[in-house]
């Protein structure tokens, strides 16, 4: 540990806003060689939220036959053209086409066939009159009361996917919708990215593993670690917590060392202390170059955030601040995206765009705030919000307390951004809760 | 298969509106007698999503010591009082508090020991100065240049949780913040609910099972199994996907029966035909009371949902609509909170509490319609639309066609909900776009 006496108190070297922080993980995990690992064969019941290597391409027309969107009789349209309420025109019915079978039958001039919602047309029908449009007349014959136009009530073949057409783009993360897609084009296995293998290594003198069932005095229960690989697992990692590393700066850069040989993101956990911090720091800059990117954020909570790229292949290393809701901040804000990104994931379009331009797109619910809080001006803040439903809508309750570690994990329902250049929000203000 | 006559086109029997068919499942898996199946003693390492059974109390006090906030000097308060900038306190620094140790030391008058964040304070130490508030002062002694309140910058024992405190509630569904709470009070393994066991059952003499390599003319694959099962894995359940049923009632309904019987809830697949529809209703209501509870749904899409209680145990089925982006909305809207709550979980305060007063509350990203579209005014409608970034903001383009059973599903990023009463949407109006 370090001393506690002013020294100790290092200022954090380069300090950067959370919006400049995502510019510079982005462009290190462009310029870091990754993992280099082939492509995995993954049968469809296990690929949700894998990532695909390759496009899947249709191999086939879908549908493959001209197939009809309602219960009503297949035509040829010019047969139907003129037919109105009081000059309907009569077809004779020569048969029925049975769900799932193939049209066995061919229509002649002035005839039709009884076909139902996802039926195949006989041949040479082009059209599908609603039988909400018809009128039985007598045994095989039917009114048609409105003319149909060709295609109409028909979807013709290919016309959903064409043979050849990629259908899921490379990098695609499958949700799912994506699995109903691959099963309608009869894909039952698809090439994804190996799961990037996450290191998350605790460190502090004071931190034991969580399953220690007695503490000794001075001694803390391993919180985040728990709380990361669970977050790492639904991001699409493989987690492994590693044994706590004490404040000691050659245990932690022989360890940090191991750790970007095999993983291809290493998460250092801080402990309580600055001195673990500076360890940190130092460990990464002898792995480098290029070693630290960037050691400070100016967000609260989350300051004590490092990152860099250490090892012979550049490996991502984040060191996140000791205190857990301010790692799990930072985990959403840094490490997820580029956790996602490492497991080969393109984000869509849209997200991307929004993101060079400083624009993070999340999901949130509208709140009002119950009580008035204040901010630094001079960086963004989250707050840590519980919700309530009251006089018809939602509020948004600030959670607090120096005390917060455990208390503020359990009662946070989410959090509220207070932008940095603001003085802090008010009583009633319209907030936006991200749910965590 | 159904004729395609009009004496086919069964009326929906029971249409109800989305928030009224929210309020007769909730009421249905109140009064059914659910699973009866005893908790699992979980790991914490695969607790994340699972479902506590009891509640989680806190079996000690945290922190356990009298634990400082920062890194500084232990003192008595007391003797600080009456310090400042022109007149320091002169102190004895006796010792130094190792992180993660024991203060193996006490303070006598005039004392003090110098204590790094998260360090235990030596009796009987009761505030810390902050180390920026000190000025080394030779060998062995500080000046202090602030007086420090009792309790000031430390954590009293218990003052985060007190031994005997709910942390956790029965009911609550475990998040990664969650973990750490646990493993912070040394929790290694809790109680969970059983995931319930859901059948997955496609129906229609079309369907064919997804891993079909070659459709013969007229069929076509089941698409929604997959992608149903992908989402009652996300929610806690264990979903089997049955054999594609015929339709044909009596298979139907020893099928169902058969389901009911080792399932905790039922989810029958639709086929594209009217006939598929009216056969799920009737073996339901055959395998009840109370059989089925609506039947048809004021949706657009999603009309031809059925849902009841079936079988000696009053199990849950739903038969949801063929179209299988039909289906997905469905479930999201009503298959996903029944799931949810069969599994155990008891939705926080805030949710139940919205859901009761008709308010479905679910994040959302704002966008702007690229293009007007007309609604029907009966009834809620959702509308797939894909994102687009252009112009610094985020636009929401609606996503058509016929044609669209894959389309939409591999183009659609969320739903728009146009509510019951409006004709439509403005090009350029700005909506709450749910990811899917």
């Amino acid at each position: 540990m370090s001393s506690a006496g002013p020294d100790a108190r290092a200022d954090y070297r380069d300090v950067v806003s959370p919006a400049e922080a995502g510019r510079l993980v982005r462009a290190a995990l462009a310029r870091s060689a990754g993992p280099a690992r082939p492509s995995e064969a993954v049968p469809l019941a296990s690929a949700a939220g894998r990532v695909l290597a390759a496009a899947v391409v249709a191999a086939e027309d879908v549908p493959g036959f001209k197939r009809s969107t309602v219960d009503g009789y297949a035509v040829r349209a010019p047969d139907t053209f003129g037919a109105g309420e009081g000059a309907p025109v009569l077809l004779t019915v020569v048969g029925r086409v049975a769900m799932g079978r193939a049209a066995d039958l061919r229509l002649g001039p002035g005839q039709t066939a009884a076909v139902p919602t996802g039926g195949m047309l006989p041949e040479p029908a082009d059209a599908v009159v609603m039988v909400e449009h018809t009128v039985p007349a007598g045994e095989d014959l039917v009114e048609v009361l409105r003319p149909v136009a060709p295609g109409e009530n028909v979807v013709r073949p290919g016309e959903d996917v064409a043979r050849g057409t990629e259908v899921l783009p490379a990098g695609r993360r499958l949700g799912p919708a994506d699995l109903g897609v691959l099963a309608a084009l009869g894909v039952t296995e698809v090439a994804c990215h190996p799961r990037p293998k996450v290191a998350v290594i605790p460190t502090g003198d004071e931190i034991v593993p969580a399953g220690t069932s007695r503490l000794a005095p001075g001694q803390v229960r391993d919180i985040t670690s728990a709380a990361v690989a669970a977050h790492v697992t639904g991001d699409g990692g493989e987690p492994t917590v590693f044994d706590v590393v004490p404040d000691n700066p050659e245990l932690l850069e022989r360890t940090l060392e191991a750790a970007v040989d095999r993983f291809d993101l290493v998460l250092a956990l801080g402990g309580s202390s600055v001195g673990a911090r500076d360890n940190t720091a130092a460990a990464i800059d002898k792995l480098g170059p290029p070693g630290v990117l960037f050691h400070g954020l100016a967000l609260k909570p989350g300051k004590p955030t490092i990152f860099g790229l250490a090892g012979g292949r550049g490996v991502p290393v984040f060191g996140l601040p000791g205190h857990p809701v301010s790692a799990l901040v930072v985990y959403r804000l840094l490490v997820r995206p580029a956790l996602r990104r490492l497991g080969g994931e393109l984000a869509p379009g849209w997200r991307t765009a929004a993101e060079e331009q400083g624009t993070a797109l999340e999901a949130f619910l509208p709140a009002r705030l119950t009580t008035a809080v204040s901010s630094d001006q001079g960086r963004d803040e989250y707050l840590c919000v519980r919700l309530v439903w009251s006089d018809g809508r939602l509020w948004a309750e600030p959670v607090h307390g120096k005390s917060g570690l455990i208390t503020m994990l359990a009662r946070a329902d989410g959090l509220v951004r207070i932008p940095a250049g603001r003085r802090g929000l008010d009583a009633g203000e319209n907030v936006e809760v991200v749910l965590l």
